[in-house]
């Protein structure tokens, strides 16, 4: 079963992730591509941040589970504390797991909170923000409105 | 005079722009932040395109006009040969002229097309598939949705 994630639902949960995010006061943002991309742009001009760098990560070999994972990351940051890191869903956690422990490993004195639109109760990793719980198979607008 | 662009017409236009590049056999995707990131987002999608990353570009001071813009690029490419440019709009076109310019000088062997969704008669620079022109101001749904 599937559940279609329209555009307005989005612009909806976008904005009230928006709210739940500000009193963190965020410098920069982290968009997890291909999925956080759309979200990471549509936060940032709410917030008015300028400064949004992307993360790529690809999964080798799934048997394999954690360690499989690599991460492409080419940020740079300048007279930044504050970051905020951005997925559409945290499914099985282990891309937004990873990626935090690498960005606060290789950044120690940065600070970094993690955000989504959905979180899975079977997640390895609970998001420090998200907004609605992903019981089934969520269809992303930019997944099928675009072909 | 404002022109709001909503979702629906990004759709639209986004599926056509897809169909134009197409051709090309894009192998990667280059976004540029923050406008054009969720068209490279919902390009990739689909394109199939996995591999989406971003550049980041800086304009410092508006009375130096061409050479004030810094690229922030921290592209990596493994064995790929064509790469799809995206952003919003061709406006003054200073920043898609610099970074098509930088790439191609960067990776010399690899080809660069650039696509837009919007192009202004007065541009400097005339991207290789754009959709609309733009007479006024353009209020993408991504800056006045979210807030």
């Amino acid at each position: 079963m599937k559940q279609y994630y329209s555009y307005e639902n989005f612009k909806k949960d976008t904005n009230t992730l928006i709210q739940k995010v500000k009193p963190f006061e965020p410098e920069a943002i982290i968009g997890i591509a291909r999925g956080g991309l759309s979200l990471s742009h549509c936060i940032a001009e709410g917030l008015e941040i300028r400064e949004v760098q992307t993360i790529r990560t690809e999964l080798y070999d799934k048997e394999q589970k954690r360690n499989a994972i690599t991460i492409f990351d080419n940020c740079e940051f300048c007279n930044v504390s504050r970051v905020l890191v951005v997925d559409d869903i945290a499914d099985s956690g282990e891309t937004l797991q990873e990626v935090m422990e690498y960005l606060r490993a290789k950044y120690s004195k940065m600070e970094f909170v993690s955000a989504t639109l959905f979180y899975k109760k079977t997640s390895i990793y609970e998001p420090h923000f998200w907004i609605n719980e992903a019981n089934t198979w969520i269809d992303f607008f930019w997944e099928s409105d675009f072909n």
